[in-house]
């Protein structure tokens, strides 16, 4: 039974002409700081909660908080709730309008260009327990995603280029268009262009959508998406200084370096991957100390195996699951460091 | 997309045998403390979890204490979390597991006549919250419910008739093969037969699955479980020596007596649910501060309007839902009090 997203995805050209469709008596929204601080004036005051920004926002402690603020706006079950931000946004509006009154309509209106081309997307949500990530949530999906490119003019470069990395993640992944297009198109002529944002929004949203569509509970396939994330998170947690996309950017060339070591890619496959991020200000490599990352992986999610399913690229297109042992990943990446 | 329920309902006769299916790497018991004083020797100890008895304990903090027993033990996404005991732990299993690594299959062995006919089935779970019953949950149903019919040997006879009360609101709803068979045997009888007690629970549940397979997210029909609980729910929480059972049976009489006061059934009817609860050693009648309970069912779920989706006896076998103005019900009530 395959689950139904392509068609909850939309664009829209006015903020106030999307309220002017919402019963405003029981819908609520919930806002990043930054984004109210930018946009906050055009949402109908008195139905905004703000979530402040951070990792550290994905706690139960929020959650309380948050279904209290729907329980005095007196949302009841056929109310709405709107995520309007990045991925922390999105996921703790997806975990809270699932459980409130055993589940709302939500969607979400990503601000972000990670949160639009991925976080948004495929209905997984939740938040940190415990010192895990996504440790407790469910899949659930939005009732719409809705897209409104202009709020990208206010997204800090930083932020863009992050956003990148999870588009070239899927360009890797899908090859086809999308891979042609941030070939043929800078960074430049895209970010000054509304109508080549559209464009990008739009296929890298659908490489994720059609694995979604395929695997919703990840199963199987849907572990593609992961790809750069297994060292990726573990570098992220290690360097606090660099962005969830630049520790991709990092993760996805070590993983096709793997790749090369194991045989399976041919060093174009690492130069290609390298090519993309540099085009996007997205570093490629970092100091690593194999022995914390290994440490970092095998404590995620309490993993009680000895190894883990690698998302290996074999070439641009052609990304497959590869169970590895962790003292081989280990031998990799001490490689790696010393090359 | 109709839920498929009833083929998850199975009967064991040996706990040992049950367990030896089980993969207890990767299992996780949940169990009543009332139930594991007399089962508790039976279970795999390391992996029990007990769940102190009461309401109090569908709350955040213990959803927080029970996920980290399940980190603690290790269980990672193809686990299986079983809960056994009444109504609370059921709720508590469901939802902990439904949020655990974003669901993990769980499956219920209910203990008590309650669980077994009305609160295992139908998916609903969750947690009190912010002074609300059940506010906060997921409606996921169970990937098994289990009946052990000697779990009710060790069952006191107060919780037994309690859960009669909720076997007597089937009757009503549906009325046919249940309705005979309440009305055929004694309550002796019934406790004192395997076979009867199989019998009992296989009918009861039929009823609550045949209805929830057709109305999952309660949309409509659904709502006609809740006959006896509207005026119940404000009368147990206003009393809290009585039972649930106890306050749903003094519910079900005063709604019936409300349909006979807008005409729309017979005095025969009330008689026939007075002598259904009767024969189970359950309350018919109690004093009424019509005002306070209609501040509690206002209250109840933060309702915004000003009158309640009232589930009507019309007679044994029809049961409708029929809005009705929050100011009638009072009205109705103050009739009924000084009868």
């Amino acid at each position: 039974m395959a689950v139904q997203i392509k068609n909850t995805l939309s664009f829209i050209e006015s903020l106030p002409k999307f309220f002017s469709s919402l019963d405003l008596k029981n819908t609520a929204f919930f806002i990043d700081e930054n984004v109210h601080k930018h946009h906050g004036h055009l949402f109908p005051k008195e139905l905004v909660t703000i979530i402040p920004s951070g990792e550290e926002q994905k706690s139960f402690s929020s959650v309380e908080r948050l279904l209290n603020q729907l329980l005095e706006l007196g949302l009841d079950r056929s109310g709405e709730l709107i995520g309007v931000g990045g991925g922390v946004v999105t996921d703790l509006t997806g975990f809270v309008a699932s459980i409130y009154l055993r589940g709302i309509k939500f969607r979400f209106l990503p601000t972000t260009l990670l949160a639009m081309c991925d976080a948004a997307i495929g209905g997984k949500n939740g938040i940190n327990f415990s010192g895990f990530k996504n440790m407790v949530g469910v899949i659930n999906q939005p009732a719409g995603i809705i897209y409104y490119p202009a709020f990208l003019e206010s997204l800090p470069k930083r932020e863009f280029n992050s956003g990148m990395a999870e588009v070239i993640k899927h360009a890797i992944i899908n090859g086809g268009e999308l891979n042609d297009f941030i070939s043929s198109n800078t960074q430049a002529d895209i970010i000054s262009n509304a109508h080549l944002i559209k464009e990008l929004c739009l296929m890298a949203s659908r490489v994720k959508v059609d694995v979604v569509e395929k695997d919703e509970k990840e199963s199987g396939r849907r572990k593609v998406l992961n790809l750069g994330h297994t060292v990726g998170h573990a570098i992220e947690s290690t360097h606090s200084f660099l962005t969830h996309g630049e520790s991709v950017a990092i993760g996805m060339v070590i993983a096709a370096r793997i790749a090369v070591l194991k045989n399976l890619a041919s060093e174009e496959l690492v130069e290609k991957i390298i090519s993309h991020c540099h085009a996007h200000h997205l570093p490629t490599e970092i100091g690593l100390k194999p022995k914390n990352l290994i440490e970092k992986i095998a404590k995620d999610k309490k993993r009680k195996k000895s190894s883990v399913d690698f998302i290996m690229p074999y070439e641009i297109g052609d990304v497959r699951i590869v169970p590895l042992e962790l003292l081989e990943l280990e031998a990799h990446l001490n490689t790696i460091a010393n090359e």
